[in-house]
């Protein structure tokens, strides 16, 4: 008889140090063997766990990238193989002559996939590319998995593609800012984040794990609230606060995502889209304008 | 000087009753007036308003339908003008041989237009057909309004297609059922379309007035939680409980959803859509499997 493969699955809260490479791929292991300790086979760390966030020049940006091929990268892998677990990471990817805000998926056997966030915030359109590959998916030994970067949650086509490409969970590495909001968190210390969260899963009936960091760089405040949330969108764990570390576990069945498509007898998930009346939303062309 | 058109936004929960057609229409009446007392313009009532939600047979939801001149709406039509406010009433609507679970929207001078519910929801297939004709807009004097139907905000596609024809406000009549789910609210009696209302808002910069039912019907149950969103999200108003009747009362400007577009100095809501990446979501063929 088979059993559903659980999985235990870790979201990690901390701050990565702008500019501290060393340090920052030093936080990195430190946090998968804290979380490995803790059982979890997939591990989730921030948005540009490996150079910071808040550059102030080219030359900054330009100091913090590596390639797919990088140190940083090298030895996220090999806690990876040392603890047999799997990590999705921020990191700022140079390929090229240009750079992107990549989370990288990692594993034993090395470096599995990269996702260029595709929706870039503020002055990450001054030191990063748009990604222009779209949204890839990952097979892993316990169901297929996609990522997007914070912003990429402010669209909702972004994670209703991944969706539809199987993807049963869709990891976040991300950086929620305090900044350009009237309104950081509610009064149970929710981010609007959580909500795009937990609406990105039940609308397409898939987990979510964000790993927000926190504390600030210049002028860019961090906020925290990581969270995961399970297929019928109602939080698994977090969201953790908005001010200090936190490690976020959930034990999860990934093919319930899939078994839950079936909302009722006669409601899945995707058969009762009508992609017919969606024409507005794909295209070169885009309104910018009311 | 200009002052922004300030415009008390109401949503009312109660329970219409299952075939009572005349009972329910002076329900309507009747909160239409409670709305109108409060001061507000624009009243938004559940979905099925008209005729109850949980048809047994064919011939109770025929006798229940009306087309858009019906005596029903014509009633609710001379409320608005009684007062001089805008109604969104869900309502089964006949035209021709078929039947649509639609919503009206009634002003002082008469019907201005069906939305016919795109997305049906479980026995809803049984006894309506499913709207063809996409996601209309309104101009009224205080803004541009959209509307959707329950089901409808577990498919973020039909917000963003509303948002992107410059709605300020969508309007939802609801009946949000507790049937199919193993929870129904959360600790502090969030419920999920409280999510996806808040979500929508915030992904799209817009208004969203959430008007549900209460009761239950046969075997439906349903749960209230009516709310209202502003265009950052956060709720104005709500969510109402899952048993009482509620008048949801927010004073909106709407002009600030679309202020709201231009998120920081470099990001507008839809001009950092990348609809180049979204080509699976519209077009014919919709994949129903994983």
């Amino acid at each position: 008889m088979s059993r559903p493969a659980l999985l235990k699955l870790a979201a990690c809260q901390y701050a990565p140090h702008l500019g501290d490479t060393d340090g920052n791929a030093a936080r990195g292991v430190a946090w998968i063997d804290r979380a490995a300790d803790a059982g979890a086979k997939l591990i989730v760390l921030p948005e540009l766990a490996s150079s910071g966030y808040a550059f102030a020049s080219e030359e900054e940006a330009d100091a913090a990238a590596q390639d797919g091929g990088g140190a940083i990268l090298a030895r996220w892998v090999d806690s990876c193989r040392r603890r047999g677990v799997y990590v999705v990471a921020g990191f700022s990817e140079r390929r090229g002559d240009e750079r992107f805000n990549s989370a990288a998926l990692l594993g034993p056997e090395g470096l599995i996939g990269v996702y260029q966030k595709a929706h870039l915030f503020n002055d990450e359109k001054s030191y990063f590319q748009p990604g222009d590959s779209g949204f890839p998916v990952f097979d892993l030994p316990f169901g297929r998995i996609g990522i997007l970067v914070c912003y990429d949650l402010w669209f909702p086509e972004a994670a209703r593609v991944l969706a539809l490409k199987g993807a049963q969970l869709i990891c976040v590495p991300t950086n929620w800012v305090a900044n350009f909001r009237r309104q950081v968190v509610d009064d149970r210390g929710w981010a609007m984040g959580n909500y795009a969260a937990v609406a990105v899963a039940t609308q397409n009936q898939v987990f979510v794990a964000a790993a927000d960091r926190i504390g600030s760089e210049r002028d860019v405040e961090f906020i925290g609230a990581s969270c995961i949330a399970g297929p019928e969108g109602w939080l698994l764990a977090g969201p953790a606060s908005r001010s200090d570390e936190a490690l976020l576990l959930a034990d999860v069945d990934l093919s319930q995502a899939a078994a839950r498509k079936q909302r009722t007898p006669r409601n899945h998930a995707f058969g009762d889209r009508r992609p017919e009346l969606y024409s507005s939303l794909s295209g070169p062309a885009a309104s910018t304008s009311e």
